[in-house]
């Protein structure tokens, strides 16, 4: 069976956020899908998507600092400049990181590790809202080993 | 249904490259998906896969100037040196973005966002043809709620 | 049909490591798609999974060499740094390369290219044994043009 649906979020602030229990909520047919995969992607070339740390949110504000190191704003050789100085950054960082991710569902559950969450990732300074499309393909029967 | 095709496409120069169209003209079968997911995988490990802006060729030059800032040649610490100061930075590159993408399927259409598109990053002086396998699964009667 | 199963691996130094055969191993119904898809989930946020050349362990040490480069320990911006100076840098390392693969299988068998292979990448210095989710989608009859 497959299962899509749109989710859009609201417009968040430049950094990286947990969106697991948005994207759960997003979701009414998970808990009958015995074994499968989630889907979600991001129509988007400046947000990005990826898997981290759960917990400390020490963790997203470093990754933050951290990309902005390694992908700085006003480099010398950017051409694209346009519409920002943040706009160039924002693609590559969207390269580096996730336009989407795929996460196993195993009884009724995305199979996510203990200290695992989603993250969208928004890497310019005004993005505004962003839209996800989410795929579910699984069985609900008993003719999948598991 | 599931259906795979393979696409080979031409050389092209070092750099990142759009490659939606020619994906779309390879897949006679996608008019036909309500609901499903379309997954290209490149059987290379010096050249690679991204989803980033469509329109502006600023971003993709600008994107190669990055990469080759972020992952210089001839640095002290290679010892994978012997096909040449492009070969091991291709690696890193191919690892940094995707062997993979996968891109859902809505209404017989690529469901990408208005400014996405599919690029082939080659990062090799003279990679030569490159072997991508197309992997559609997906729906195409009306069991699928969207 | 779709097959999932667990599959955890033995604790390995802190690295890049090759793992296509003990993950071939635990496939026992891969012989019998004729057209699909592999994907392997990693369920930690401190390791990753990535496809590369699967010849000369010197890509996999430089590698190594380079994401120690690109994502030094002890940087003056990180703030998460009460479970050793290891840690940030693995929840980087983990983002920029991959938490999920997908691969194609065609006639029974992964469909990598000559010089692919699966690699496990240990970013903590004791990272301890690791799970992996791996679930097969696929047909195993006559009805995918492939």
């Amino acid at each position: 069976m497959i299962r899509q649906s749109m989710l859009t979020l609201d417009a968040r602030p430049r950094g990286f956020h947990l969106i697991t229990s948005e994207v759960r909520q997003a979701l009414p047919d998970l808990s009958g899908v015995r074994a499968g995969l989630l889907h979600v992607f991001i129509q988007h070339t400046s947000a990005s998507l990826t898997i981290n740390e759960n917990a400390s949110p020490d963790v997203r504000s470093d990754m933050e600092d951290h990309f902005d190191e390694m992908v700085p704003e006003n480099q010398p050789y950017y051409d694209h400049t346009i519409e920002g100085s943040d706009d160039m950054p924002a693609h590559i960082k969207a390269s580096l990181l996730d336009t989407s991710l795929t996460i196993p569902i195993r009884d009724g559950e995305l199979a996510l590790g203990t200290w695992q969450g989603i993250y969208l990732n928004e890497h310019r300074d005004h993005g505004g809202r962003r839209s996800l499309v989410l795929t579910i393909t699984g069985s609900t029967g008993d003719e999948t080993a598991t």
